[in-house]
């Protein structure tokens, strides 16, 4: 296996940090968390192993930053004006291709983060809690305009459905989720739980 | 390995089908369903893999069975007189090591599904159909009582709402889904997305 011409952090470029990535993923995609190792990602990607560990310490952590890195919404600088416009222009700033990869994703890791604690804190850290502020910064503007209670019980689990949606089409209906399904739902379910 | 006493379908008695489920999906939750083999299977049940393949036809057919014969709560026999009730009357017919358990599956099974259409197809005809037919019957009584509109846009997605319930709590808080946890999201979420 070659040795790819990065042997320090400082060395490494924007492209082929990239790159890496979202080998990383893909193979996240095709494998699993479980069988993608170390070894398949310096194959794939022309590297060593030993450049994979100094860059990125570990096999969790290497993955969280792929993670951290491919997330292409960032729902910080939504605003809209209203909750559902908020809600639309999430879906709206995604395509049906980009739904797939990213319900692909949640499949292989919801087994995995179980079995695996590190990988947990680091897509915690990396992924889960920068994503929840920014659905909380979105909520709480919300409240503040008065279109929710700020004690309406639904409020705390806006992510668990969100996460559902994407994971629970392909299991129940052997279809993936896409844009209109994420429209409808939000419609159907997330604003009416919320009493919009 | 030692070939079990089973050679044809009408000799296996129900208790060695039991045990045979059992062990089926201890491993389903251990190692995931890509990683479950014909041969695991044998040693962990001390039986020969003809006798499987011979009982069973397949590895998806043989999941999909244990699966169905595993499932501990039938929704179809309930019937409080609201859908408050009925809902609450499936929480209450599990416990919390039967919710993680059955957790535990959906998150080894989300991925499999979506890679091998013959287990997809299986689960649907003996787990998810069934499941989706006495749910549909509880929440059309509940319609007929007037409680819920046929053309709540909610109702064809109760099944996903519960599928997310089990499988997001895990990925976003680290912990399993329990009793406590399913009360409280029918009643926050479900229930008032029904405008129930």
């Amino acid at each position: 296996m070659a040795k790819c011409a990065v042997s320090r952090r400082s060395r490494i470029t924007p492209e082929r940090e990239a790159e890496l990535y979202e080998a990383v993923l893909d193979l996240l995609r095709d494998v699993g968390y479980d069988a993608l190792t170390m070894d398949a990602v310096a194959t794939r990607t022309r590297s060593s192993k030993a450049t994979l560990y100094r860059q990125w310490g570990s096999k969790p952590q290497l993955v969280a930053r792929a993670l951290r890195h491919h997330k292409p919404v960032s729902i910080a600088d939504i605003d809209t004006g209203t909750l559902r416009g908020d809600f639309h222009e999430m879906v709206a700033r995604t395509d049906d291709q980009q739904i797939e990869k990213d319900s692909a994703l949640l499949r292989g890791l919801a087994h995995a983060v179980h079995e695996n604690p590190d990988l947990h804190q680091a897509l915690r850290d990396l992924l889960i809690e920068p994503e929840i502020t920014g659905l909380d910064a979105l909520l709480q503007r919300a409240v503040a305009r008065g279109e929710l209670a700020a004690d309406n019980p639904a409020l705390k689990y806006v992510p668990h459905m969100l996460v559902g949606a994407f994971i629970a089409r392909q299991l129940i209906e052997a279809r993936p989720a896409d844009r209109a399904f994420l429209s409808d739902f939000l419609d159907s379910v997330v604003l009416p739980a919320l009493g919009v």
